[in-house]
């Protein structure tokens, strides 16, 4: 295998999985993103160290096609797992035309962290058996389908949009979601500044005010198990 | 800590995070699900080796409780991610109450692993913005709400609802959803026996017959991606 994109998991160093550190540390090149641990970048020791800070996803692509179709033992390292509303689809697709051998070593996302660092499940018996996750806009890049979204049942997380927040917790609220229903933030879970603020759907774009990303934000019945976890990292 | 909560990912040994592996090595006590790979189980040297399989829920609380209120350095062991459609907290809420320290560990569950096992994308660009995840039924144990499902953007993924896929395609046909929407089921992903079958949401409950659990459906656009994995298996 000549190129391996790799999860790094929701930000500590210790959720990055047994084989993916085990990639990291054999590689001769690493290309990593913003939001990795420096702890998992050190442990490529003696490779060439690429921040992905700053590149465009077209000169990635071409990166990890140059060094892969030398053989060189390239590890693309992307915070969380590089296919949940990631681009790691883009990278492996320039890969596979270039006809480079490749593994994906799949990484814990953000979103499937949350419940076992901030406490909050995102389904639950006889209480939210479904789970609808969005990002800021709709496929073709314009609003979302609120009077849609306002009528499904269960969990609804909104996926690193915190910058519209406000709009989404508005359009829901007009479209018929009740104002009062339980919502949380949850900001750099797993990282040092981990905080997590809990309200209502009403209240909750005004209380992540000033949070870092990455973010996310679950609103439903679940999200009243927020209140505990905000004294958890106050 | 004295009970650690630990999520072993979708199969392969290699995708358990490095602390769940460090827990696992350390234990005095392992309490194990019969989805966790006999590679992970042998990690645990020297510790006592407890199948959960033929335990009810509560008693694998009260084992978790005894246990950890004598400080013993207890591992629970589960398939996937333990709280993504699992019943981690019904665990962890049982520890609480008995006032035992614990921790959570993370892991990959299936839903996540599916892009980067299988080849298919939750959600793309342009395409699927929005993921639906539902089990078998709704949250007071009732019928789906096919109306209000057919009409979902984006991907629905039905989660470990083999048994009654038949069941679920015929209703969102029914409800207006496209018989000709691509579909796949995936069987046992990272497992030696993985295998993926590709069709549309009219023929993929056929298709499905015979396949072994854990599985999971996608439906959607991004499922006709599919047919490539198909082969991958083949």
């Amino acid at each position: 295998m000549s190129v391996a994109i790799v999860g790094a998991g929701p930000g500590d160093a210790g959720l990055i999985t047994v084989r993916g550190l085990e990639l990291v540390r054999e590689c001769e090149i690493l290309v990593y993103d913003r939001l990795v641990s420096p702890l998992l970048v050190a442990e490529a020791d003696g490779a060439a160290l690429i921040a992905r800070d700053g590149l465009a996803q077209n000169a990635v692509n071409e990166l990890l096609v140059r060094h892969g179709l030398r053989r060189r033992k390239v590890v693309r390292l992307k915070g969380g797992d590089p296919f949940v509303f990631g681009r790691g689809g883009e990278e492996v697709d320039a890969l596979a035309e270039a006809g480079v051998p490749y593994e994906v070593v799949p990484g814990i996302s953000t979103l499937t962290a949350i419940p076992g660092l901030a406490g909050i499940p995102l389904t639950s018996r006889g209480d939210a058996a479904q789970l609808t996750v969005v990002t800021g806009t709709s496929a073709d890049g314009g609003e979302l389908d609120y009077t849609q979204l306002a009528s499904t049942p269960g969990t609804l997380v909104v996926f690193m949009g915190l910058g519209r927040l406000a709009q989404i917790a508005a359009g829901l609220i007009e479209a018929g979601r009740d104002p009062d229903e339980p919502a949380a933030v949850l900001s750099q879970l797993s990282w040092p500044g981990a905080e997590v603020r809990a309200g209502t759907l009403e209240t909750i774009a005004d209380l992540a005010q000033g949070l870092a990303s990455p973010a996310v934000a679950v609103i439903g019945a679940v999200a009243a198990r927020a209140m505990a976890a905000e004294q958890l990292f106050a």
